[in-house]
């Protein structure tokens, strides 16, 4: 019999980890006693431990070795029906429960304040560079397990002074309060781009650095077409599946 | 003055690069060059080389060395605008237009055949493990390029010995054509994920190992809510932007 590839290892430990054989968030083997266990060597190991981290089923950081991070399923994010007025998922319920669907526990923290948004959200915001805007930013876990960050920035001749600048803003979210203030959204642009972790974002998502994380540049637009609220969510893309749905233009 | 972080070398090579100073498609400078001009190690510069990697300016391939692939600004997909019915953008030709707004040359390569397909674009279509469909395979490419592999599945009751099995299908593309059959799709979602290459696609789309695509399950739906057409576009995510949009219900 020829020696196992490592993929053929790699398909072996996969099947393991999503049966469940692993607790999330303990150690894996070490690379010897998996080299041993497949009869191979380190560097094949090396290679296997690398497909098992691009797939997120496995975490190595420095100084805490390889842990089991694997979440199965992902987490669905349906875009379009978090922003539906008649859901209960809308704005601060939405990723509640994106996240009770699978059995899980979500949980947030919120930071309110005032910063100068990174360059693309100005450009967005038709914002002077340097001006500050309001800042709601959210990090959001699932069972404990970091999974989002998502900050949302608002201009300040809309925030200043509101109940948009309080840690609680009551319910319904943003985009109701945003309503409640004269800014009603109307329309919802989102921009998905996909690159490796930044240092912050590795340190909070416990993420490799041959993890990747969606950026979604989310927008709301009012009814006349002015973006009023920008939110970058950062996600791991091993933790989530982005859904999108829309009718097609019935006239043929 | 302290040496340069792997972190300060990429980012002044990713802003030559973005500059144009390599032509794409060229051999980058190898890393003995590289570690000389910058005055590190072969190490360091192998942590560049991964960075540079991952953000797809390069490209490392066994037996080719590493090549400049950077293709900026990346390609936007706008998912909704190119399934409108009025818009020139639609179907076959909505990736001509993505791709001309860039200057770009768009060509495509497209195979028709009968599959097996894969269990879960069986499983969306409600078919038989093991049964045949009706696929339309097509490769893309920007400038020469390859940038996108998307087979369509279409179950043989609607498609066999109908023009979706003949190499042209007419003008409008392949949801005009269906409404000619009576399939008429009027709503269509997507599911992204993101995953490294398989061999076949790195072969391919010409990716290492530590890059990665997006995966979008595209599906159309008929009024009964049928799925009539499963498309899996397969996308390296340096080369794409995926843009969504959508009107919030109006009432409060």
């Amino acid at each position: 019999m020829s020696k196992p590839s490592y993929r053929d290892i790699a398909a072996i430990l996969r099947r393991e980890i999503e049966a469940g054989d692993y607790e999330r968030g303990s150690l894996f083997p070490p690379e010897p006693a998996l080299a041993e266990r497949f009869n191979t060597t380190r560097a094949t190991i090396n290679n296997v431990l690398r497909v098992l981290r691009a797939e997120g089923l496995v975490s190595t950081q420095q100084g805490r070795g390889t842990t089991v991070t694997a979440m199965t399923p992902r987490i669905n994010r349906d875009a379009v029906s978090r922003y539906r007025k008649d859901s209960r998922e809308r704005a601060r319920g939405a990723f509640d429960s994106e996240v009770r669907k699978l059995g899980m526990e979500p949980r947030s923290d919120l930071t309110v304040g005032r910063v100068v948004p990174p360059a693309e959200v100005a450009a967005i915001l038709n914002i002077e560079p340097g001006q500050e805007v309001v800042v709601r930013s959210r990090r959001m876990y699932a069972d404990g397990v970091p999974v989002q960050i998502a900050p949302s920035y608002i201009p300040l001749d809309i925030a200043a002074g509101t109940v948009l600048e309080e840690q609680n803003q009551g319910q319904g979210g943003m985009v109701s309060r945003m309503a409640d203030l004269g800014y009603r959204q109307v329309r919802m642009t989102e921009s998905i781009t996909v690159r490796p972790p930044n240092d912050d974002e590795a340190d909070f998502l416990q993420m490799s650095a041959d993890q990747r994380v969606y950026v979604i540049t989310h927008v709301g637009w009012t009814a006349d077409n002015r973006p009023v609220e920008v939110c970058v969510h950062v996600m791991p893309t091993h933790y989530w599946t982005l859904e999108y749905g829309w009718d097609v233009d019935p006239a043929e």
